[in-house]
């Protein structure tokens, strides 16, 4: 079946009935001493608030039942507090996914493009490596991760913070960081493209993630590393593999190391050559263009949006010729 | 006649005749009380101090007359004082750069390309851009301006302080700029066209410079405003004459005051809608990439440059397998 | 009628009946599932929040009509929420502030002086300025937007956000400023007069304003750009019609852009001759006496106030005796 | 014997015959092995560099003999060096101020008042302060320091480094500080008078000077304690001995300690009541006027002074219809 | 009676009898209008909120004699709300500690060292001082505090806010102190002993606390001088009275002045010699090795603790393999 | 032979024949265009400028063979220039430290303790350590190492940059460590021992060193990688082959990650665990501790050393008390 109510579109005072995923699912008492199921309703367009009033032992017992992730059918009613919409539930049940026909899509946040066909962009150009040991540490760490890389997202928050949103980051800077190679005639295209398909990969071990791309925290060695480090240790063992010699081992630990630039964002070194310069930007720019568009969907023309705290605190305008 | 000996090949101890270019020309008085002439020679490699002892009453009378931007044909050999390389000229006369079939493009540090091709680059992207009142406001800019385009400098030191660098700063930007268009298919092409064009064009009433690109200060203007204000300012009349809307005037007024993002930079915004936001990044990217390849010019192979004041201080690397 | 119970004197357990003014009026549903009236209501000392709990759905169509800057008579008590002060409110009607004899001063936040007086005092110390040019610039401004001022707040939030707080700024400005220049014999009055006059001209097409000097926000060309790069913007047509040179139109232009001095604050430049320092230094005190005056404000002698954040977090202190 | 040869006004190739106090003299040895005498000449306007080339042993006893402060009479011609000023000295005695019938005021840099009028300005607004406790502590210690103040300089450089140059600051800043009482009518004048008064008393003691003014280096306790600390210190006694109560005591102590505002230029708490906070924008302020003053000094109209390092290295302008 | 029933273990859904000491007791009045008792109920493992809800006139009246730091025996439910337990209680009466056969330990954070022997010890460390001056600084000061100093707490938050913090902060310090003299062989043990016990004693005058060493705040001294500068000033007169040099008296201050190094942490100037230096450290590592404990305290081993604020937000880990 | 004259305390004016080592030895040509032998003379004490005038050809041929870290048997006289002393030289040859009977501590700044002596505290405390796989990480790094850091500097310059200063550092922050071990109960021995050995072990790769603890420079990992990331790379070898589990290998690893504590110092994480939180300080206090004993050498009691960069450009006071 085929959703129609979208979280980002929800009217004050309108009642219906639709599929939506689970998250944080909890039994409370509220100051009245009654029991009530509190949780938050997630679709691709965003997330709300639930709640249903007055669960009685034997519903709070099969509500108690779900998990994030479930998806389930709610029939509600959309009211706002403080202009926050919230939905008052009047009807709840657990749905199957399967037999009701549901088009996963729908519920997850994901990048828009298709995560096999943005994989094999990535695997193309690095096959298009011409140093061979560079070309084989990044087969290498694609086939390895190629599972992982399908639904992996970029961050547990903030930017990429999406189904495949990992993947996506990484396409999308390798596709600009070629085309800058083709302005700037001294950058080596190789080490471009190496560096931006090894640079966040150890985001696969600093992140956990469902298979739906959501991530609830960092795992202890990405607490106490971090992926940046974690990927230049990594790399030591991969270059052997890949017969790098030292100076290139080196020269790829420091792309990694450097990406961030800033200490404070955690690079203890800052890029010494141009590629590593590069790769800093590309990553820099994806972000922002990622979170612009973020920010500004939803926006109506002539009006600005909220303050977004990972843009500096800025309010963002849309112009009143933007549709 | 074809100039032979550059200032970043001399060696040691070479004695040799050749033209340069003339900076800072001064007649001194030595702790023994004696008269030299103090000179920096330039060409388009770098320059030089160098130094004439023992000058008489009549010889200094000449060479009283040599100012900045002469060609001189001096007879010199290379010393070295503290590892900072000096010439002993032996003899020096004034050149005609005609008459002696010399190559001005020999003696001044120059962009790489050709002045009218990247005009024309230019003019041609602006003949591109679909929203008529835009349009007009870059191409009445390029035209009223491209005699001094042809040469005018990018800044007074630092990147693309060089015969026509401001215009070799606009194409490279307007370059990646487009192809970030086809990566990034929210951005408003002709929005990103005309901020990059119009970015930096006060720039020219900001610096004082001479016909060979070289700057030798701000005006009073370009003191206590800046060329982000001015342009600013200036873009008031531009739009108006355009027929722009004001919400359009004050779009690129916008993206002009924040297109060096940080306020300690000059910038008192920050950007508020993607197409300022890329050209941030394009013009970082830009200035970082000139400065990459001048820094590494000469390095060897396996060694690393001085430290770069413009690069946070960086030491940059050449790998050993770059030539 | 007179207005007898003010908002910062209400005592817990009070009982009265009085007018407000009203703001953010709005009908809710609480917790409960009731309807409930939610108002901000102020005088010229405060303001408070009201409810109105179990409102009917006739009532509630009435209350409805409420707006901004209407005035109310309420039947209310005072309570208390985790040490903040709000109303219950028994009954409440509109009312006319014509024919119930109310006196607008006691209702909205205003500068201690009177609007036309202040007007006169700066439209006399402008007669003052010999240089015609400058006299010019400052009687045009201040004819052109005589209207607004007699009633535009100086800000949104914090310093001079009052009815006439604009024009209570400039003219205590102006006053201390006329007296510096006879303690600093090297101040040019002219100068100081018009940067005075001038620097915050533009806040009234930065900021909106109702005609109660209470502003809701900023305008799209206020976010854009500020009120300073807007009031260095004006300028330079206001200097042609005065027939300034390019000289002084550049150095009224540099006055107000350098007048927040701290490039994080807004001001690109810092300021390059006397009169634009002083400049600073009169709106950076006025603003702090004002903060001080209004943050001591019902403390008792010998205590502390809450903390500021426009003061950099301060608390400050009322001696004990002080009265 | 009137001085008729200024340091700010020579020019090179000039010869001449005149006074100059003595600074660093000594004797050295040249790259030649030949021995020379080494000297800062100074006057009222600023300083110039002298050499006497070829110095014997018997005039080298003797000139061995000058130290600082001393009076010469040269015979000497002005010459440049990388555009600094130099004087090669032909001859060269010590001048006896009395029987050479000199000004000392010619000599010194000093303040452009007289010190016995600004100590009695100062007295005369000491004995205006009402609070009998705020006004014995201000005649006790100008009663204690009248004779140093009679020539301390405010610093050892940078601002009010003259003769009697923290009386200068101390005056100006008491005038503009009643003034400033007569704006803001929430000032209690008796704080700003005594604030202003003993706020920077202990350079006395964080200062050498000797009695031209001139100040060689902080003393011990200068330097561990500052004279911040040292006045919040000294003032524990003097407000006992005025009999002050402990609340008056700890907050005069706080004007001291505050005046900085800054914890990095060493205030450790910021002002927390109206008084404490005028004093420091009166000292700024002053400061800054002092700067201004002194960097404009010589600077021709149309042009900019040099980049000053005490004013966050600023170039300042002075305009062409300034003489 | 010996309590049962900890804050820090008590578990959802729980029922239980016990005592608790009370904090910031209150009668309110609730959104449904009825009233109520909210009150923070204490124990020396941490405060939990606690509300009786329904609370008639005469029992609001007997609730209404609650006061800080008494003690109450209730009957209460442990819930939760947003993650936070909360105790809903059924039955409250006042406690007394003494008839009841309390435990005062229980009920407060303290230091986990007996005060008396804590004392003795930094006691017998004084007496160990060789310099006479020195020592009757510090033995001075220990005989004129020692009876606040057996329960005043470090601070009024953050580390050491418990029963004789203070004196638990310098027991510690001076115990790695003098082992710090024995590597580092330079380090005058003197002046590291006296450092230590003088350089907070002005926590005493600076914060209130009561005899449980809870602090509800700063004094006005506290609040417009700061500890730092209190015990500068202070020490004046206590090395008056003990005979000491201008020298020593002048680093002992210097010592108390410099020990928070930071001039945003309150000290005007950094240590200047090394004793003073050393004093820094040990008081910084005192206070992280404090807060590590702190945070610690109840995470299982292979977690992660919350952020915490006084450690720059991190989070801390605590390995698999500590208990 | 036993030396006599040190650099330290040679008088201007004095005579005298002794030893010094040779650092950047060269030929150079002067301003009178004759040769002239350049080059630095050092010994344990410091290092002085000498210079050998009018060197011909024969006398040119011999001193062009002296390299760095030769010894030299010199006649000279010491001068001055500018406040710096200067040797003239008379006599030069190179001298054989073997059959001149050199004791080589004489000439180079070496740690005041010896070499074997630290080293075998060092491994006593590692044969300390309880945990098996932490023991054997240390003994293995000790054993690989032992040559080199007989004789490393811990830096090129700065703190420790002596003969066997890394060893010196590692043994002191080893000695202070454990004793912190008996002050805060809650630190684990184990891996506060192992933390401290292993915690700059990289500089060896880090720094280029020759035998007599002079570095001359980075390599080009140490460049672009640093020694804090060469540690935590190299550590995964390490723990592996000592059997260590992941937990303790990453624990491992984040201690010398975060050793520098701040990012803008190299560590990208800040320490999350005790002994990684006492690493930091115990590194740090070390580092300062050396700092102060070098810059307080040689100044006299009662006055301050020059201002000291690598602490913050601090003066540092000797009393007058201290010998």
């Amino acid at each position: 079946m085929s959703k129609e109510y979208f979280v980002n579109t929800l009217q004050v005072g309108e009642e219906f009935t639709d599929y939506f995923l689970v998250k944080s699912p909890s039994i409370k008492v509220g100051s009245n001493h009654k029991t009530y199921f509190d949780v938050t309703l997630c679709d691709r367009t965003g997330d709300v608030n639930g709640k249903k009033w007055d669960v009685d032992e034997v519903e709070g017992a099969n509500l108690g039942l779900l998990k994030d992730g479930d998806i389930v059918k709610i029939r509600a009613s959309v009211s706002e507090w403080n202009g926050i919409k919230q939905l008052r539930v009047a009807r709840i049940r657990k749905a199957d996914p399967g037999s009701d026909g549901l088009e996963m899509a729908d519920y997850i946040k994901a990048a828009p493009e298709d995560p096999g066909e943005m994989f094999d962009f990535i695997w193309d150009k690095a096959q298009d490596i011409k140093d061979e040991g560079l070309k084989k540490v990044c087969t290498d760490a694609l086939e390895e991760n190629k599972d992982r890389l399908m639904y992996y997202p970029g961050a547990m928050r903030n930017h990429h913070a999406e189904f495949a949103g990992l993947l996506y980051h990484t396409k999308r800077m390798l596709d600009l960081g070629i085309r800058a190679c083709e302005v700037y005639g001294d950058l080596d295209r190789d080490w471009v493209i190496c560096g931006v398909i090894m640079h966040d990969m150890e985001k696969l071990n600093e992140l956990n993630s469902n298979e739906l791309g959501v991530s609830d925290g960092y795992t202890v060695k990405g607490n106490l590393l971090g992926h940046i480090v974690m990927g230049t240790i990594r790399m030591e063992e991969r270059a052997k593999k890949a017969g790098l010699s030292e100076e290139k081992t080196v020269m790829l630990q420091h792309m990694i190391l450097a990406h961030h630039y800033e200490p404070e964002f955690g690079s203890p070194v800052r890029p010494m050559f141009p590629e590593a310069e590069l790769l800093h930007y590309l990553d820099m720019l994806d972000a922002k263009m990622f979170d612009f568009e973020a920010a500004l969907e939803g926006v109506d023309g002539g009006h600005f949006s909220e303050r977004v705290r990972t843009l500096d605190n800025r309010m963002l305008y849309k112009p009143t010729f933007k549709k």
